[in-house]
């Protein structure tokens, strides 16, 4: 059963099973190596000569090795899918698929790599001393608050693009579906009040990008309810959530914020009932982004929204990471970015917004997958906002 | 210059440096991830099925991922080809080269993986905390005697092949055309007096290789002369060797030790004058591995000696790790071994001494690096001596 670890059927004649044997990646050599002459310039004796350059001027590495366009897809497997801290061997299938993505939609070098650690001191030391094998760090399923402070610190020890995808990835697609849905119904961005379900990894990153991208009205609830700063049960993360949230000075449920909201953004694996859709405000907005269940059913959700998008394929606006990541990276690479400012990411949601302005509908307010537009659109804004802010080295 | 660093003449038009541009290796997705339907089988939802089968059974990682073939190549930059101590980056492109050579040679899959730091305690501590990424690790370039200790821990710590190719893939090619050439002069080589010089990561394994294949009398040399029990100034490696060589007593120099001696196999930088060498044994056999200038002048060498070896591509015999380390990992994964024992080493030596058995000249005592039949051979023999060993898993 999905969701629940426990019992699973192993069926190796199932189509799942049967496209995962042997793994989803391969390495080859760029060169052939097939006669004493191809080794010898690709390995002994040649290889002395790039090694020595880089010994003497390391930028040198950015041209001659592979790992100025390789991400090392970081996980210690403890909030993988929905399946929660299932270990790095476990783990090791979606870090593959999401190794596989980097490469097919922006033509990068992706290694998946997963850690027999879940300390946070360990994790960062240990991504620390692999960083010069690798372009730039992205950060997979790892759970919040861990995930917070990992990237925070290897951003800092780093000076190489660090992506926390869970985190930014979502933010980055949210926002951009976003601008369009409030395109859409005649509003901006401004106009909106936001409610945000979930604190975690995703909640958190979304709604800095949105206050970031002008949204001033945002309420976060968890589990517990709205996200205040009268709480007493806050982490450090959902403290410096109510500081700059809520300036409605909401109380309560998740229920009593969505009176008259504009917006639900969904990010947890919760439930809100058609009482409670009900009494959003005309013209709302619904991205119910849990899968495989959405917070609010999507046939619900259009009785009472004028747009809706899931985290499903097998509906329209489907919030996909994929619109952004490989794009991402590939111009921070393309721009020998040391970093990925809050400018990029903006960059990006905008990139991505743009791609369907001169097509917009209510069931059409970001890409599919599939749009070979996608990649060089954000890869292009991201690259020059690199330069923009200062970060580029190229 | 090669082999000082230095002033390097950095000519991004030599043909060198054109084929290092964008690095050696490329990595690619084995599905198509071009539609939702071949999304969803790869990637999310269906990988969550393959995830939950893995966290129910970790063997199951050995068939559904890719770590099962996977090598990392793993290097602190400490003692790159004979550059010394050049760091992580400028030992990448060394690494890409080897990573390459799994690929090419073997079929396998391998990632260079440079550490940023040299500290024993800290290498391990990384490797041991990616290991789950991996199905093998090969060591490499990581200077004497710190790579015995990192090995050394390291075998005890993973359940996995761990391999120091400057050690093990050394000796197992010596070994085999050693045999060979004791038989193409009409001897076995427990008829061998042998002068190892070169108390380095290769010295120690072929020293201890040879000693394991029947060679009783082997003394070692290195830069102060003969290691022996006398000496107040020998590492816990050296007090070692001394304990288990030298048994005709030798002291001085290791000039003094080539008198009358079968074999001088050459290990280190170092020049051995003429007057040495003619003092060998009649049927000499002179292996000078030292790149790219041998310890002996191969013309010299066959002044006196029946056979020459040397580690360059362009004399006959040459003594390349490449005959070895990608069969000896691909045997090593067909068996899901958790260890490369000696006798999986010894094994190898043996398959690849059979492989030119049959076909015995002093010029023609190894195969030659693309002879095809090597990686087979090898993978078998190592394959089957894993079963053998009890280390076996598949």
């Amino acid at each position: 059963m999905r969701g629940t670890l426990g019992a699973v059927e192993f069926d190796p004649d199932d189509p799942v099973f049967r496209v995962h044997e042997g793994g989803k990646l391969a390495l080859r050599s760029t060169l052939p190596l097939t006669d004493r002459e191809s080794l010898s310039l690709a390995y002994t004796p040649g290889v002395a000569d790039v090694c020595l350059a880089i010994a003497d001027d390391e930028s040198l590495a950015r041209r001659y090795t592979w790992r100025s366009r390789l991400v090392a897809v970081v996980s210690d497997g403890t909030a993988v899918l929905g399946l929660g801290n299932i270990g790095p061997a476990a783990a090791l299938p979606v870090m593959e698929g999401k190794a596989a993505l980097f490469s097919e939609f922006a033509g990068l070098n992706s290694v998946p790599v997963v850690l027999a650690t879940t300390d946070v001191d360990e994790i960062v030391e240990t991504v620390v001393r692999m960083a010069p094998s690798f372009g730039g760090i992205n950060l997979e399923d790892i759970s919040a608050p861990r995930c917070f402070e990992i990237e925070q610190r290897l951003r800092e020890r780093l000076d190489i693009p660090v992506f926390h995808d869970d985190q930014h990835g979502t933010a980055v697609v949210t926002l951009a579906a976003l601008r369009n849905a409030a395109t859409v119904t005649g509003r901006t961005l401004a106009d909106l009040r936001v409610v945000v379900s979930g604190a975690g990894a995703a909640g958190v990153a979304c709604t800095k990008i949105l206050l970031a991208a002008g949204i001033g009205d945002i309420a976060v609830a968890d589990s517990k309810g709205v996200v205040h700063d009268g709480r007493s049960d806050l982490t450090s993360v959902k403290a410096e959530l109510a500081a700059i949230t809520n300036r409605s000075g909401l109380r309560g449920s998740l229920a009593d914020a969505m009176d008259g909201a504009d917006v639900f953004l969904g990010l947890s694996a919760g439930h809100v009932d058609e009482d409670v859709v009900r009494r959003m405000a005309p013209d709302a907005i619904i991205f119910a982004l849990a899968n495989p269940t959405p917070e609010v059913d999507p046939l619900l959700a259009h009785k009472y929204a004028s747009v809706v998008a899931t985290g499903r394929s097998d509906y329209p606006n489907q919030i996909n990471n994929v619109l952004a990541f490989p794009g991402i990276f590939a111009g921070a690479f393309d721009a020998g970015a040391t970093a990925i400012t809050e400018g990029m990411k903006l960059a990006a949601a905008q990139a991505l917004s743009d791609v369907v302005a001169d097509a917009l509908t209510a069931e059409y307010i970001v890409p599919t997958p599939f749009d070979p537009r996608v990649g060089p659109a954000v890869a292009a804004a991201v690259a020059a906002q690199a330069r923009a802010d200062g970060v580029a080295t190229a």
